[in-house]
């Protein structure tokens, strides 16, 4: 191992908060985990590779460090679970400035405090090329109270937590203009996404939601995993869909980045069209965009009530990011 | 999401089993998953990058998928652990042939099988060069049972699984002549190394191990991290160390191999004094090679009788397998 690696364990060791559930952290083959009585273990992965997810000279170290974290924390939401603890697999090339890594792990361990997840454990190595990391976040649910993506029914009423499209927006402001830099402040919902835990775990304890999946790959592609796995098909009214507002000054984005831009982390969800769905949980604003149907099919509706299909276009990231 | 990549999880969703523990699989936000009752969670993540953990050109592709998979295990095996899901967060390069891929997935799912072990979910994108992959495993103990790293006390007796050096071993030959490929077959500890479940499970069910690590950085260095963790030091007689035979005709490494080469996956453990215990264990050969002492230095002493401080000199992947 080198000192670099080294010295990596170390720091994340002494900055981890250690806390109920964790037994055994980061120093022995595994981590030893406690889930309360009663419940069941949700497990996800995800990987934020420089390049693909995250551009060095566009994301600030600890901008990375909070969307990697976030990509968990966010599947996590999506099943209406608690989160218990991440572990990170982390591999930096040998040149790669101390300081970047101690950012990387200060924007990470800070999102991480806020939701009472420790850090638990991981890998090092060193990278062939570029920064590689894999978060996986480890959580738990009441037995028999995961909110599955195959849950949706016809009738049922689609929603979205927060507004959409603001975190495509602002990449493709850096597109646009690859040499200036965009103030993360003005741009929160892409460097610095918020997971909707809170929203998540009312829907699940309300018993409000049917099927539920996060907005990572962007509307119309999230749309079609869960109309998928459920068998379903949908409508959506395109004016019902709550666009993000973003820079400075603020500017709503255009539809197309809500229906196709990643990376928002809000929730998309259905209920049963008899279930009273509050305007707002947890803080965050909740908008009906549509229904359920029979049908396989995705149909958008515009404002002179004209149905086209909605295909998923997902935002790919490589292909925009890499060059 | 790139077609290969949608091939890729269409493909692992198919040839996966299913098994008790796990509710819901790939397909959904997170896994779900049952822990048997009274029992505690355990959790560990290894990567398995190109040009860091193996090459391209050294290793068939099954191979990979194989250590890629033991590496997980035995870190559970380490805590007398039962296996019960793998996550595979997996990114490929664009043009890595999809035969390559089918049976880095077979070596995988193979092994899994034989473990009854499920491959319950992961993350899949397209690599910025290189196959890049991280395998989380996911197990169980019963309550209080996992065997730690810092349980070794003065007089404790230390105990290796089978025999050491034979991965490092084959590793050196293909350092030596880069151009010649080695027959998987004769040199199967490095290609296809067994994770000791079966060991680790009976010396927790049988309360011998005080405490316990797997070599997958070699002994010098795993012993060192389990005699930090105890506060401890200890004595290892040279000639007691079990040398692998590796090739065809097969022949002994060097000590220097079982010293310091890494990605054996034997298991390293202690017991006190008065605990017998049997010299095979699962039907893997367990050898005494010396003691815990109250110093915190570790000394190998040779067949003279005299001292030498074994300083940790692990394997380091990267230095030899990349340029």
């Amino acid at each position: 191992m080198p000192l670099a690696e080294k010295s990596l364990i170390a720091r994340i060791r002494r900055q981890t908060i250690n806390q109920r559930g964790i037994l055994t952290g980061i120093g022995d083959d595994c981590a030893v985990l406690r889930i309360p009585p009663g419940h069941e273990t949700l497990l996800t992965t995800d990987f934020s590779l420089e390049g693909v997810h995250f551009r060095h000279n566009w994301h600030p170290a600890e901008s990375v460090g909070h969307r990697c974290l976030t990509r968990g924390l966010s599947d996590i939401a999506a099943m209406g679970g608690q989160p218990i603890a991440a572990f990170l697999s982390l591999a930096v090339p040998r040149n790669l400035p101390q300081k970047w890594v101690d950012e990387f792990i200060r924007g990470l361990l800070t999102l991480a405090r806020k939701f009472h997840v420790g850090l638990a454990g991981g890998d090092t190595a060193e990278s062939p090329g570029g920064v590689l990391a894999d978060i996986i976040v480890l959580g738990s649910v009441p037995k028999g109270t995961a909110i599955l993506r195959s849950g949706a029914r016809p009738g049922d009423r689609v929603y979205v937590s927060g507004h959409l499209g603001g975190s495509a927006g602002a990449l493709q402001r850096m597109l646009d203009k690859p040499k200036r830099k965009l103030h993360p402040r003005h741009f929160s919902r892409h460097f610095f996404p918020e997971p909707r835990i809170e929203v998540g775990r009312i829907l699940r304890e309300k018993n409000i939601a049917s099927a539920m999946i996060d907005i990572s790959d962007g509307l119309s592609t999230d749309l079609t995993h869960l109309c998928e796995e459920s068998g379903v098909g949908a409508q959506v009214q395109a004016e019902a869909i709550p666009l993000a507002s973003i820079g400075k000054p603020s500017r709503k984005v255009d539809l197309q980045f809500a229906l196709h831009g990643g990376d928002d982390y809000e929730l998309l969800f259905t209920a049963p069209p008899g279930k009273l769905v509050p305007r707002i949980i947890g803080g965050v604003a909740i908008a009906q965009i549509g229904h359920i149907t029979r049908g396989k099919r995705i149909y958008l509706i515009d404002q002179k009530g004209e149905a086209v299909e909605l295909l998923p276009q997902g935002w790919e990231h490589f292909k925009s990011l890499s060059s």
